[in-house]
Parts: structure tokens; sequence; C-alpha cells
């Protein structure tokens, strides 16, 4: 058994201290600067205040200002903070780490770099002493925090550069409700992980537009609507894994379809997604998400400043992600929900 | 403009003939003797009764008494049957159709025909007189047949042996909501359509699951349970795809990915799943469908049946198909959910 510690004390990096510490683990969590009133709930009552539920006695909590003390003989570390921490982390944990140590990160996005997206394992691997450079394994696949949190069944990918330490830490987290699978393909499985939120949002349109013209929810809506929108998203997160070097074909596994999947039925991108069908505007949307986090338009911020590069290359047509620049349109410059399905689906599978 | 007879009043022939009519087509309805009553209510009423809604008044509407006369001067006809009136169809409308008139067909499912899987546009075709041998075009992708009635949008996918029949017929039949897509992979297609009302039957488990352990339905549920057996479903479904000839890549198309997604969220399949997962037993489960015709359990049947042909041949390995011998341990033995996932997603994308 290890000594793992979790950096990042929101939903879902303290989800993954239940399946670590079911098996054996000794897991500390220790919370970032943005974690305090987290940290604190758990010390005072064991309760995590966002999960909502009493964690494991065996799962320890350490503010941030004893993290040495948390990575004390550390083997493996979790990292649990979202895209906009990753710098935060690399710059806090590559001076404490000894050479080796693998980093189990949550951290979905891509980055634009050099005209080139990168993904966030990469980012990461590339903000680390040399003695780390193999260090990042990263987590996507169909995993809502709360669930996992209360030991539903979940099925996840673990991707990573060197498939030895992919698959060790595979087998160090693997559980009876934690089915771990690993590839290579880390360019892929991220890409999915990240875009999976711009494309949930589209999805998630048509309740919007079906409540909007006065329909009531039910197995006769828009889901006819709904469903062609994912499929041209599967679609479209598949050429752009193939645009980031990654095997096309992730996108009908667990990091595309599955992670599309559930973000579409569990999470707050699809709420938006709707709040925009609804048309109540770009600004009145944001307002009534009341301040969370919206990964989609980050995602799509960064696919606008990025995709202009690529076509500059001869390297994508705009015509073949006619969804994607929909979204844009709608969740960058406020234009009304027009689905473009004319152009959807090109002529061949 | 075309006169289109529809051969089949159910749901789908019905709905089918809307984007038809309100294309300036003009069209015929003629039930089958299953149709009586919805016939005699649009004769009546003008409502079709399982649809719940007034069809235009142009669409007229015959029982199948009339259908010399509702064949004069036909250039298209509609086939609205299920798979069990593919042959009665064929031999209603084989003497009676000239040359070359195409056949746009609903009908969904596979049938066993010695030791191979065979889908049913094929067997329609090898029904029908030599002359009409290049007439069926099949329709899959997600479309419920409530919504195309109530012109939502919807994206299909037309497929056929005859690559001007089926882009002549998509032509016909595209319109501002009814978006019409060609393809000539008839196996692929064809295949999928056929596969996702098993899968979605194994995606609804999950709400029956969390429904017997107490849970509410809720952003907390099993999503995490449900989206990776859709994960797995559609790589299931690509790999069944390749084995009939198709490519493995329709899967993520609209009448792969599209349509599964559009079965679980707005079809009884998805339904039954729930009552499966609820743990009430096969028998109890199919009572309280109460007679629903459950194309889950059709489909399943011939898959048991065909199925070790293909692995007698050394076509595929049992392995290869974890959720669907689960399904079929489910809905054909009653044994109870215990989803594989440890056996999902193999080693590659």
């Amino acid at each position: 058994m290890a000594i793992i510690t979790i950096l990042g004390a929101g939903m879902m990096g303290s989800a993954l201290a239940l399946p670590l510490h079911d098996k054996g683990h000794e897991v500390r969590l220790v919370g970032t600067p943005l974690d305090e009133q987290i940290i604190d709930g758990l010390l005072s009552t064991g309760v995590h205040p966002k999960l909502k539920l009493a964690m494991p006695t065996g799962v320890r909590a350490f503010p941030v200002a004893r993290l040495d003390e948390a990575l004390d003989g550390v083997e493996v570390v979790g990292l649990g903070v979202s895209s906009a921490g990753v710098r935060w982390a690399a710059a806090e944990l590559g001076p404490r780490l000894r050479e080796g140590v693998p980093i189990l990160s949550i951290a979905k996005g891509l980055e634009l770099i050099g005209g080139r997206l990168v993904t966030l394992p990469d980012l990461l691997a590339s903000l680390l002493p040399a003695s780390l450079r193999a260090a990042p394994v990263a987590v996507a696949g169909p995993c809502i925090a709360g669930e996992l949190a209360r030991r539903v069944e979940t099925c996840v990918v673990f991707t990573g550069r060197d498939p030895e330490i992919t698959r060790r830490l595979a087998g160090l987290a693997r559980g009876p409700y934690y089915h771990v699978f690993c590839r290579d393909d880390v360019a892929g499985v991220e890409a999915c992980a990240a875009l999976k939120n711009a494309y949930a949002m589209g999805v998630g349109f048509a309740a919007g537009l079906h409540e909007q013209r006065g329909g009531v929810s039910g197995s006769v809506a828009m889901h006819n609507h709904e469903s062609a929108v994912f499929a041209q998203a599967v679609r479209e997160m598949g050429r752009i894994v193939a645009l980031l070097g990654g095997d096309p074909l992730q996108a009908m596994g667990p990091a595309g379809a599955g992670d599309l999947h559930v973000t579409c039925n569990g999470g707050r991108t699809g709420r938006f997604g709707r709040l925009l069908g609804l048309g109540i505007g770009l600004d009145e949307a944001i307002r009534r998400m009341e301040g969370a986090t919206l990964e989609c338009l980050e995602i799509l911020a960064v696919l606008a400043r990025a995709l202009p590069f690529y076509e500059a290359r001869g390297e994508i047509k705009r015509a073949e992600l006619p969804l994607l620049w929909h979204l844009m349109e709608v969740a960058r410059e406020g234009r009304p929900v027009a689905v473009p399905f004319d152009r959807f689906f090109g002529e061949e599978a």
C-alpha cells in the first residue's frame, strides 16, 4: 500500500480519495488556498461541505500551509486542481517531490502554446523539473465526483507518456467500483476530456429551446435535436483528436462519448446550454449560473484562438467543425441558437 | 413533386408523412391490417390516435382494402411496417409496383439467414421481384416519431444499395426540419439501427439500480454507471458493424451514437431496462410494459442465435462483446443486473 497525497480538495480531488482509501492506501487530502473552507469543514466536522458527505476517517485533511508535512514520504501525488491551478501546483510540487513520484491529475483543458494546442499533462510535465517529466498521468472518462464519492460504479481512463507508470498507477487505484483502463494516446484522451464540456453545452440547447416553445419535459420533447447534436459532437471530437495527433476512435470511447454523455446528464454545462437555448441571452445565462466555473467557455476561448493557426497551416477547414463554430457564435458572441444541421455529418461515416 | 404512398400507419410510418407532405408531395397513408383503428380514427376525426395529433388534411388515409387505389400512379413507396411486417409487405407490394419504384423503409432489425446476419433492406430486396431489387432504401438515425410528427429538427440517414436512388430519395424528403444524410454502408447503418435497442436497454439499467437502492433522480445518481455502459455500447456496436462488413465508424455517427442516445432518452427500451435494473425479474418487467413491442428482446434473440456461427468461424470472440452477453443473460435468462465493467474497453481505444 502507498502513501498518496492529493493536492486540491474540491469535488473531484476529494472524490478520488475514496477509491484510493478503500484500496487500503494512506490518503492525505491537502486544500489549495482556494479550499480553506473545505479543509476547515473537514477538520471540524469530517463532512466535505461540497460533496455533502462524511469522508472516511482514514483520509486526513491538511491546509496548504502543512503541505510539506502532507508530502512526507509520499509515493504518489493526486492533483485535484482545475486547469487554472496547474501552474501553481507545478511550482508548489516541483521543488518538493523526489525523482519519479508519479502525479495523477484530474485537470482537464487545452492550452495554446506556439500556435498548437497542448494537453494539460504535457503542460504540467513542461513545468516540472526534469526528474519529474514522466510523472504526469491524467484521468478522464465519465465520472461525476459526487457519484464516485458515493462509490457508484465508475469507469475511467488513465493516460500518460510513460506506459509503465500509467499502468502502475492504474493498478494502485483500480478497485471494485473504480474501473481503470489505460490508454497511451494522451493527445486523444485529453482532447476529448477538454472538448466534451463545449459540446455538452450544445447538447443542452434542445432542452431550453423546447421549454422556450412552451413544451414540457417528457419522452416527446426535442430529443431528436439533442441526439443529432450529440452524434455530431462525437464526430467533431474525433476530428479534433486527429488534429492533435491522437486516434479519432478515442471519441467513441469512455473519454469521448462516455464523458460527453455523463456531462450532458449530470453537469452544470448542460444546464448552461439549456439557458442559452431558452434565448435569455449570454450575459443573463452566465449570471444565472451564479459564478459556477464554466469550463465550456474556457475551452471555447482557447479553440477560438487556436483554430485559426491550424486553418492557416491547412490542417483543418472551418467546414469540418460546423457545430463547434456555432457553439462559439452562441457562447462567445451571444448569437441565438440555430444549430446548422444541414452542415452536419459530411458525406461519409 | 411526387405521389408517395406509405404502407403502415403506425407512429413512425405516419410521422414520415409530415416532412413529405410539407415538401409538397402528395402523400397517401395506408394502414396494414393491424392499423384498422388508426385509419378509422384518421378518416373520422383527422386525428392520429397514437401520435395524438391532427394529420395535415392533404395526407389521405386508406384502409388496406384500398391499397390498389392508394398505389395508383405511385412514384415512391414509404414502408412503415416493423421488422415482423417486412415479409407481408413484400408480398403485397411486389406484384403491385412497376419496375424501379423505390421503397423507403423504416423497419429496423437483423435476420439470421444461412448462419449470417442480414439487414432488413437486403432481406426486403431478396423478397421482391427482380425489377425491384434495387428499390429498398432504409432510414436510420435519431428520430422519435412523435417529435418528427411535431416538426422537431431531426437528422436521419438514408442508406441503400443504389447510391443514385438513395440520393434521389434524400432529395425528395429533405426539408427545413428533416435533415437527410446519405450513406452507402447499408450493413453498418442497419446494424447500428438494430443494435441500439439492445444497448439502450443496458443504459437504462442504472436508473433502476439507483431507484432500487433508494436513490432519487438528479444530477448525482448513477450517471457514471449509465455513461460507461453507453460508451461500451458504442464500442461494441462498432465491433458488430465490422463483423457484418460495415465501417465501424458508423457507430459514432447518427445511426450509432445518435440513435442510441435518443433511444435512451425517449424510448420504451430505456424504460424496460430501468425495470430490469429495479430487480423485479424478467417476467414482471415484461408484464409491466403492457404488451409494448420490445425490439430489444427481438434483436437479442437473433444475436443469441447468430453469434455462435460467427464464433465458430473464428470471426469474433465472446470476450469482445462483454456487455452484449450480459444483456442476454439479463433479458433472456433472467439473471440479475451486474454489469461486467472490468471486461470493458479492451486495451486500445
